[in-house]
């Protein structure tokens, strides 16, 4: 089986695997392997799997929702050391298995991404990059992100460094065109009703994550990320009813995670809600230009660009 | 008029007023009068006031429930300048008038207290200061507090260093402390239910307040304080129904305020999601305490003290 293993095709955040590098991988049959992480973040991310898997006071229902499934630890052959010797990995479910055409988005949550008591260099680089990135302002910053266009099937992939310079007009324009299908300027969020919207919709997810958040003080989730994914094709199928089955909200990369001590953890937990802000203000947009164009018995013409740019919509009366 | 003005007799945090320093002063009619702070602050501060009392996208009950009336600044007599050149204060509704016994908390909000954009020296202070206090742990610190046992009329009032070393554990304690009678050890909460509890109690409003502040994207308020108070005769009177009338909770201190840019402000309302719950916690604990009462027919004992002494209460089973 393991030489069926190979890196993620859909892999949007992180270091690649190679022929001489480690890097995560997946053996197409649900499974993920994620080489332990250099120091002591790799044994203390396994430690976290492995504690979070049985805590008693965490909710069966948040595990399962919002975790990946912990399958232990495994060592496998390592690239380019010599015969191979053997590297500890810790396997998890493929997040995004089952999925032809994954669309996915890595979104690092909490405006500050080291614990409290890490020693001053940590603190310093980190601050330095949550500074540099949308961290500080935004409470998030996405990390990475793919989108499948369902209609032509190009993909849009933007690189690390163009990531990191975007600002929160940036942030906006990439959570929108994650759920666009790329007609017209790729920002038609023709996709957001389904994937972000309804019963089953990331906004739906991150709220009942943030209840949970309001009241769990077991664990606090330095530079962790919320992954996102979603079928393009099973979504355009979907909209705009909302609600498709299938969208993925899923937590990961716990080599920081610390102690809640009995507090909250008010940085992850305020990070997310800005986060919502941001989902939720895009489902209104699209909400209000439906009743729009019900109202004014109209398709959406290039006004609707125009609206996309304004930023914040909920200070536009809703007719 | 400008004769009757004094120190405020239950000031708990920041400079006080004396014969040769500038400090905020009330009139004894409603009015506290706060002297502009150096450097940009003052200014900043007086802009903000007058800016967000006209703002329309404030909702008037938050306004009105939330902040201190602003009414405009005024030029007053420096002390120890010579012939008493005058000063520009700010005035504000006196939060404490009408309380014959006030108690009361200054609790600042947020685990970072700098904007984003703050030059890198300042943010160096501030962080420092944030990592030393509760402020990055708890995402809120203690900074005054004034107790008046109703019963025996004596006074805790602890000094600003006392404040500055306490850990979580401490700002349990204070935050208990804050509504208990000063029978048996100080904690016995005896005033929780009338301050903390009921529907005007502190834990109502502070959940109002964090509605708006899931929405609302105009201000990033770093570094302002939230101010409780209360009469300790009137919640005597009231204890223990719950929700005795006049309990306050307003926002205080707008000197590093900066502008939302239609992003919510993650920082301040995490922190006030932790306050919710150290303080949900001392009400479900009062709670339990009386149920506990109820089942077993019988009064608190000693055993009472050290159910106080559990940190989180949350996950004692409730019978």
């Amino acid at each position: 089986m393991a030489s069926d293993l190979r890196p993620p095709e859909h892999q949007v955040a992180g270091h690649r695997a190679s022929a001489d590098k480690l890097g995560p991988l997946v053996d197409g049959e649900g499974l993920f392997y994620k080489p332990l992480q250099a120091g002591e973040r790799g044994e203390h991310e396994a430690a976290f799997y492995a504690a979070f898997t049985a805590h008693p006071a965490v909710p069966p229902r948040v595990r399962g929702a919002f975790f990946p499934r912990f399958h232990g630890t495994r060592l496998l052959p390592a690239p380019a050391s010599p015969g191979g010797a053997p590297y500890p990995h810790i396997v998890l479910d493929d997040l995004l298995a089952g999925l032809p055409s994954p669309c996915v988005a890595d979104v690092k949550i909490g405006a500050c991404t080291w614990p409290p008591r890490s020693p001053d260099p940590y603190v310093a680089k980190c601050l330095a990059k949550d500074r540099e990135t949308t961290s500080a302002l935004l409470g998030f910053r996405v990390s990475g992100v793919r989108v499948v266009d369902a209609r032509g099937g190009a993909v849009w992939r933007p690189d690390r460094s163009e990531l990191k310079g975007i600002d929160a007009a940036g942030v906006r324009r990439v959570l929108r065109r994650y759920v666009s299908t790329g007609g017209g300027d790729g920002l038609d969020c023709a996709l957001a009703a389904a994937v972000y919207g309804g019963e089953g919709g990331v906004l739906a997810q991150l709220r009942e994550l943030k209840a949970w958040f309001e009241e769990q003080t077991l664990y606090h989730f330095y530079s962790a990320s919320i992954l996102f994914g979603y079928d393009a094709n099973a979504a355009v199928a979907a909209a705009p009813g909302g609600g498709s089955g299938g969208v993925r909200v899923k937590l990961v990369d716990f080599a920081h995670v610390d102690d809640g001590d009995g507090v909250i953890d008010h940085n992850f937990l305020g990070g997310l809600c800005s986060l919502i802000k941001f989902i939720g203000d895009i489902v209104a947009e699209v909400q209000h230009c439906v009743l729009a164009n019900v109202t004014h018995n109209k398709v959406p013409s290039n006004g609707e660009s125009q609206l996309f740019e304004r930023g914040n919509f909920t200070e536009l009366p809703v007719t």
